[in-house]
Formats: C-alpha cells, structure tokens, sequence
C-alpha cells in the first residue's frame, strides 16, 4: 500500500490477506518447493508477497490487492514501464497478424538492422529467448571462431542458470565447467594469471558490463582492466565476450563499455530489450560471423514477432526519451536521498555501482539484518525493494515515485536505527 | 496461392514479388548466413518463403502476399490454429494486468494443477521457456537426484540446440557430451548395451516419444523397447525422461506413452502447450520432487502470466473439442488420400509415423529429388509441406482443407511421376 493509499483500499486488503498464502500452499503441492529460480520470495525478507497480479508503469500489485511502488522492474525486463502504450500497440499490432509462424516476420531484419546502427561493435545480431540462451550462444560462437575451448569468467558473477554457470551445482558434472577459468572482477593480476593458465587454448574471455554479484557491493568497471580484457583477447586471438544483459540499455544505449573505448567481440542481451517479452540476443562483429554461422542453435519461439516488435518499439521509446538521461537523474536522486536519511540516522550505508541500477546495502551487516528490516519495512508501506540484489528504474519511475518511495525509506531507516 | 485464388490476388503477387528476395538480402547483412535454425528456408526446397507476414487458422501468408494451407504449424507450437479466438482472448485478458513482473501470477500454479491433473505420471510441474530449456532441466534433475552422470540417448535423435545435444558440433566441447553413450531407438538389445556401458553411472533414459529423426522414416516405439526402458531404469535407479515437445499433445492428452502402460519419471514439453507462446515445462513425479528442488534453473521470462494463460485456455481447447481424435481423422485422411494419389502415378510412398504429425517420404529417393520436386509443386499450388521432416496438424485443419491440399498434391505427384 502507498502512501496515499485510502482506509477502504486497506479493507480491500483485509479481505484478501490470504490470497497469497492460499496460491502457496496449493503450489506446494504441485511445483517443487512451491516456486523455483530468482523470483522466489523465499529468499526476501519475511512479509514478500509471491503471487502478482497486475503491473502499471512503476507500480506493482500483489494478489492480496497491495500496491507497490516497484524498484524491481521484474528484475530488469520493464525498462520503460509495465503496459507502455507505443510498445504494447506495436505488439498487438504484430500479434494481429501473426507471432510464431514458419519463417520469421520482417521484424527480425528491422531490430537486426536496428541494433545494428546503435551499437557500433556490432556488425551482425542473432536472436534467442533466455538471458542464458545468448550467453551460451556467445561462448559457443567463440569457441567455434577461435578453435580453442578455455573461457575467463570472473568469480562469482552470474551469467545464467545452464550447467555450466548455474549458481548451484546439483546435476552439474565437473566436465559441464571443465574449460572455465576464473579471475577476480576488475583484476588485471588475476585475469593475466587465468589468461596464463589457459595456454594456448583460451577461446573467450567473459564479463558482465560491471560488477552485480548477489550480495556484494557493485563495481563498475575500471578502464584499465577493460582495456587488458581487450588486450590480451586481441593479442591471444580471442574474443572478448560482454555479457549485457542484466545492464544492457541502461548505462548506454551503444553499449555498456563503450563510454570506455573498449569494444567487445560478441555480447549477450536479454532482459531489457524487449520491455517484458520475451527476448535475447547476440551481436558480433565480421570476425565472428562466420563462427556463428557454423554453430547450429534454435528454439521453437525464437522467431515469434510479437517480441521483436516490442523490441524495436522498446529501443524507439528508449531512443526518444533520452532514457539513459532520465534513469541517471531518477537512480542519483534516490541515492542522494537515501544517504541523506542514513546520515540522519547514524546508519552507514553502501550504495554502490552504478544509479541506474541502484544498490543498497547497510554497513556492518554481514547476515542482512539492517538490510532485511529496512525492505521489509518498506515494503509495509508499499515500496519493493531488494536487500541484497541491484535494483533497476524504468522509465516510468517519476521524480514524484521516488520522492513517495523516499517518504517511506526515511520510515525505514528510523525502525533500523532501533534496531 | 490457394485453388480458390483469383486472378486480382495474382496481380498483388507480382507487385510484391521481391519482398521475401529483399529481406533476404537485408538479412545477408545483419545477420550471420542471413537465417539461422531449423526455421532457415535454404534447407528447403527451391521456392520456399524465408519471411511471412501473417496467419489465420491453417492458413499462412508469406511476405509476397501468398497464402498456404499450412502443414507445418510452426514446427509444432500452433496446434489449435493461428489466432484461436478462445485463446487470444485468455493472453489479451492476463496482458491487461500483467505478464512479466516481480513473481508468478496465479496462472503458475493454476497450469502446474492442470498438468499435474492430465498426467498420470506427473505430482508436479516447472515451466520455461525453450524445448531445450525442457530437456536440459530433466537431466539436470535425473542427476541431481541419482548422483549419477551417464544419460542413454537415441542415435539421430534431437532433443535441442545447446553444446550438449546441438546437431552441430561447431563449438562444441568434448566434455560436452563426455556422459552420453547412444542406443537405436526401439533396439532393446542396444539399450541394454548401452545401459551395460553405463555401468553404475546410469542417472537416465532420455527418449523421444516416438523416433521423429529428420529424413528417415518415423517410428512408433514398441512396447517392448519402453517396456525395457522402463525396467532399466527401475533395475538401475536411473530415471526415464521422455522428451515430448515434439509430440506432446497430439498423440495423447495423458501423455504420449501412456497407451503403452510406460510411465516416465520426468517429462519434457514445449511447442504445442500455448499454441505458439513461448512456453516448456518439465513434468516429474515425487520421487524427482527433492532434486526438482536442488537444482537452480531460472529465466528473466519463465514466469510471464500470458503464455502460461495462454496454455491454461490451450489445453481446455484440447480437451474439449477431442482434439487427437481430430488429429488421428485428419492425419488418416491425409495419409489415405496421398497413399491413393501415390498408387495411381506408380510412385512407391513412405509414410511413417503417427498419422498426427504426418512424414511423407519417397521410395528410392535418397537425395530428396522427388521429395523436393512434390513439395516445391505443391508450394507452388498454395500447400506449405515438407520433403523431410515431421509435419504437423491442428484444430483448425479442416476435411475441406486436407481435400484442398489433396487437390493440389495430385498435381505435384504428377510432376514427380514425369521426372
């Protein structure tokens, strides 16, 4: 519930409280541990809701009838907002003549064409579905390219849920992770010594476009050791893989590293391009094409031109809106105010990366617990928060959201203070 | 262009002619070889469209303006016709309140009930988004659950598109499939040999409910060979994963093996369950419940309400319209008419398979010469089939329809008779 939030909407409430609770229990029975993956509210804060059942811009409602000024974004896809008018009439527009089909719709070459033109490492794009599917899609087109089989990937980020890069190991085998080597983010002594390690048989390096580990502070990427990335690829033979899809479209609409003069070979998209559908991709440069050419993948829906369109109108609206600009603007003031009502309260706090994906996490707080009280607080008076995951802003996040959602931080600093 | 064309729309024909020819050369361009996937027109006979513009019922229209009675379907996903009314109407209802946000809508836990109460072998279900997504997550599961690696797989069979299971090997590690040891579908004696192999290392059979390998005839399994598969496993502790997304929901509505009194452990579906949403699922029983739990698999789509409402209005269409009834008329329709049309020109037929997903094949054709010629024939009469692969039917294939295509497949038998 918001802050403007009337006492008959909080009878609404009331009366559905156990909406949620309801769809757990029945889903326990019918899905293992009752929800699986990044969106199980088990691993939030007690008082989560699981179950939604409608979006608007940067609002959320959960099925118990609360609203909630989201900083979630569904965890990246909404860029410019739940239901934006120009994305959703191209993608109804697309569906009344047709999605998946035999063969692709010209939409395919339009957003090849398009992402083409905006990002200059690209030369050519392919499309899949998962984050995941465009991460393995990289790797796989490098190790085509160069012959070679090692991939550098930094430890403990997270490139997908695949055998070979899923956060848990259970059904992994050793030879799914076989040819990875690790290094620390933003280490150049430890990415020349897995570059080493590799021999003569690295085939890619692997970055996210920063640093967005769970549960650690962000780090944006120091120029120095993007710059080595793209050197020892280019003095190896190797491709320089950036994997853009938690932040891709949100740094930089030409790509995440561009603003630091370092060109990736291949990058994985996903998340974010589409606005909520379903969509991945791959862009490469001419190096690569022929690699991808050889490579065989595909999915049963990854032509559907519903996506596709959301897509192009998705880059349209973000193009237009100078959205970069405005998540920079929104994502400095909630920083800025937040460290004000920290301050206030005596809390050190670590707001790291970059604004436009905030993340926010309290000093001294190794197990969560300043953290997990002032979401949970938070999200009482309708604000969604993360305490230990970047967050995102969209589009539809107003000077006037954040300074609601900021009304009721400032509640949830002084519970943590008491703490 | 259909039999019922009229000499105005050949005009429009003309003037779009260069349509498909000019986004072909677009996507030279942009994208890698111009196409990619199983959706690529240069495996297709001369003529063939690459790009279309839109669908209705069993009807296709490419980018040139011509309309095909389809026998594709997709390659699978569209089972109850293009734009089903029932289930457009059920994606357009849970798009206006959201599809892609913070956690699942009620739809999740509706659908996984819905399976689980079709299925007899399922307690439980997961969802995802790709086929490939499907069968990975139940090998991942099968181990977690065994701790044991090796997986039993067919010869020639596609199970997906990841480095594990890719029909290319471009890119592709060793380590990739260093667990998997092969068998001949409805071989029993090489799947003891290759269960032998597996020594105490066996976590699954991997099998497609009927063998659907591309340019062979199709087979049925024997009840003897999913009789062994079954009782290996049981011998074993290994699980029995029966890939579906092929043949799911065309053969049965309880599960394609389920006639034959076998029952899988895990099951593996996509394609036809959304008609044409992007959506898979794994179905298990309780015995893999605990591993389906262990594992991490996730996606930044997986949970979007519209596919799984789209799958819930789907499978009530099934169900209430005796879908594989329609399905089994249809396809023997089909296959008589053709077997007749066959006799007359003297041309020696090999149709295989369930008659559902119909695979029309020539005697002593081994280069696809008279398969190609009848179906670039009767592409050119407005019938969309393929010379190689499994084809498919939906609801909306009417007997009109297949007598339609049977009018048109009498020429292109002639053609192939004057060769």
């Amino acid at each position: 519930m918001t802050a403007t939030q009337t006492a008959a909407s909080r009878q609404i409430d009331n009366d559905n409280e156990l909406m949620d609770t309801n769809l757990r229990s029945r889903a326990e029975r019918v899905i293992p541990g009752g929800m699986y993956g990044h969106l199980n509210a088990k691993a939030l804060p007690p008082g989560y809701p699981q179950f939604f059942e409608r979006a608007q811009g940067c609002r959320v409602w959960d099925v118990n009838g609360r609203e909630y000024i989201d900083f979630m974004c569904s965890w990246g896809p909404v860029i410019a907002g739940h239901k934006h008018p120009g994305i959703e009439e191209a993608a109804r527009r697309q569906a009344s003549l047709g999605d998946c089909m035999n063969g692709p719709t010209g939409r395919l070459v339009e957003l090849a064409e398009r992402l083409v033109g905006m990002l200059p490492h690209a030369d050519w794009a392919m499309f899949q579905k998962n984050g995941t599917d465009a991460t393995t899609t990289a790797l796989t087109i490098a190790r085509a390219g160069t012959g070679k089989r090692k991939i550098l990937l930094a430890k403990g980020a997270y490139h997908g849920a695949a055998p070979w890069c899923s956060p848990s190991v259970a059904g992994v085998t050793a030879e799914d992770r076989a040819h990875l080597i690790y290094f620390a983010f933003n280490d150049v002594a430890s990415l020349e010594q897995a570059a080493r390690q590799a021999g003569d048989d690295l085939a890619a390096i692997l970055v996210s476009a920063f640093r967005h580990d769970l549960g650690v502070p962000q780090e944006l990427p120091d120029p120095a050791f993007a710059r080595k990335a793209r050197e020892l690829c280019d003095a190896r033979g190797a491709a320089l893989v950036l994997d853009e899809v938690r932040a891709g479209m949100r740094l930089s609409l030409s790509g995440s590293w561009e603003g630091l003069g370092v060109r990736p070979d291949l990058a994985a998209w996903s998340k974010a391009i589409a606005n909520g559908y379903a969509l991945a991709a791959v862009t490469g440069n001419d190096r690569y094409r022929r690699a991808a050419q050889q490579i065989y993948i595909t999915g049963s829906f990854w032509m559907g031109g519903v996506a596709m369109a959301a897509a192009l109108a998705t880059l349209d609206v973000l193009e237009r809106s100078n959205a970069v600009e405005h998540f920079e603007n929104m994502g400095l003031r909630l920083r800025l105010g937040l460290q004000r009502q920290a301050d206030k309260y005596g809390l050190p706090l670590k707001q790291t990366g970059p604004v436009q994906l905030p993340s926010v996490m309290f000093e001294q707080d190794a197990d969560f617990a300043k953290g997990s009280l002032f979401a949970a607080e938070a999200l009482k008076q309708g604000v969604y928060l993360h305490h230990r995951h970047n967050m995102f802003l969209s589009l539809a996040h107003s000077e006037r959201d954040i300074d609601l959602a900021l009304q009721v931080t400032d509640h949830a600093f002084s519970k943590v203070a008491a703490l």
